[in-house]
């Protein structure tokens, strides 16, 4: 056994203020924060095109000098409609029916209706196979380090729009959607998002409010992933690897 | 490309509730949901001892019948210490300095003091290269499913005293911990909390908490959990795999 030294994926905490207000503190791995902030918002449902959106920085210090480097401030152009007492709890209410993973989805759909067959691309199993390959190219930091998730958008033909990498799963995912929201450019319905790990349920209820139809994981979905997929009209693949893959919810998006 | 199904890792959402009152929401895999109650609350500091829980059992329901199994009443011996506005929240207060990793650790470490290094177990490097097998032969729906992260208490001589299965890395560290304050034989500092996964700032913060002085994951560690494990006196291995390791933090504990 050597003792030895390695190349360390970096945390540092990222605090989201919103108004002034801090409405959450997420350990990140450093780099493209403002996406992650937008990114978070658009998923938690503060805000749903980029025009709700004024400005989104790195907060400015009270003395002056450098900007804080792990604290981003968000100007909305509607800052009356955010519910701040909502946004800063994580404590849900359980439905009448007690407490269940099909009251949950239930509730998160009935604030984001599903999507319709004739949204979302039309991808080639071929086309799919490759693209954690892809991903895997530009996944810089992971090869060095093993220690951050990954996340890319692709379009139909398998080409990779973005990606993006952090220590946490769900910032990787915020860090996507986020570049989507603030860039303006693709439309959500028409790219697959694909993510290095595992696939649970925050993951495809951030690509539901996000209105991204086609999810793909590198490693297994969760039985709550699967349930809401099937009646999200999204479409789900997990194990898509060494050229094989499950297909869990919306087959139809999947051939030529 | 074959259309198939297989053993899919289950998720569904537990309420905490102590004196009746939400204080967590987690999606966690069904399973020691007492336990997992319990490591929430001990690592959330609304408990510290067995003695501190009067009751923990699935929520009764309002109309009789059988007990909601996503819901864990907690009732407490001192329920009107509790800080519930503090507990529901998610967002701490940046410090003077700003926000940073360093200003993270040390908010943690003024309220929970070092290890010693007369705590905490000696083990030799042999005996923790043996601990990956036993935890992953105790794994048993990971290997179904490869969906689930484990967690493992081990006594210094290397036997797998518990191991916990989670869809959530959070989780499965919260199941042990959580069976390590019910039961109350084992202490904590005698042991070796080991993670199927990587570690990151959480993890190692909940073991401080729960007075753990040795942790061992098996891929790699995050910045700031080593930078939190270098002065918070804890022992910390990563990349334990394949008969080798990487000694971040407190490499005195390892050895004869």
């Amino acid at each position: 056994m050597a003792e030895e030294r390695d190349d360390l994926a970096v945390e540092e905490p990222l605090e989201i203020r919103v108004e002034g207000r801090a409405v959450a503190v997420t350990m990140r791995t450093p780099g493209h924060d403002e996406e992650l902030a937008a990114g978070f918002l658009l998923t938690e449902g503060v805000v749903a095109r980029r025009e709700d959106i004024v400005a989104i920085a790195p907060a400015k210090p009270k003395r002056g000098g450098v900007a804080e480097p792990n604290i981003i401030d968000v100007k909305l152009a509607r800052p009356e409609a955010v519910d701040f007492a909502r946004l800063t709890r994580h404590v849900f209410t359980a439905s009448s029916c007690g407490l269940c993973g099909k009251a949950t989805i239930a509730s998160v759909q009935a604030k984001h209706p599903a999507l319709s067959p004739d949204e979302g691309p039309r991808v080639p199993a071929e086309v799919l196979a490759k693209m954690p390959a892809s991903l895997a190219l530009a996944q810089e930091t992971f090869q060095r380090t093993g220690g951050l998730h990954a996340s890319g958008l692709f379009s139909a033909d398998g080409r990779l729009l973005v990606s993006r990498e952090d220590v946490g799963r769900h910032n990787a995912v915020d860090k996507v959607l986020g570049h989507l929201l603030l860039g303006g450019r693709i439309a959500p319905s028409e790219v697959v998002l694909l993510v290095s790990g595992r696939v649970a349920f925050e993951i495809v209820q951030k690509a539901l409010v996000a209105r991204i139809a086609f999810i793909a994981a590198i490693s297994a979905p969760t039985s709550l992933a699967v349930d809401f997929t099937r009646s999200s009209g999204q479409t789900l693949v997990g194990f898509l690897r060494d050229g094989r893959m499950n297909l869990y919810a919306g087959a139809d998006r999947v051939g030529d």
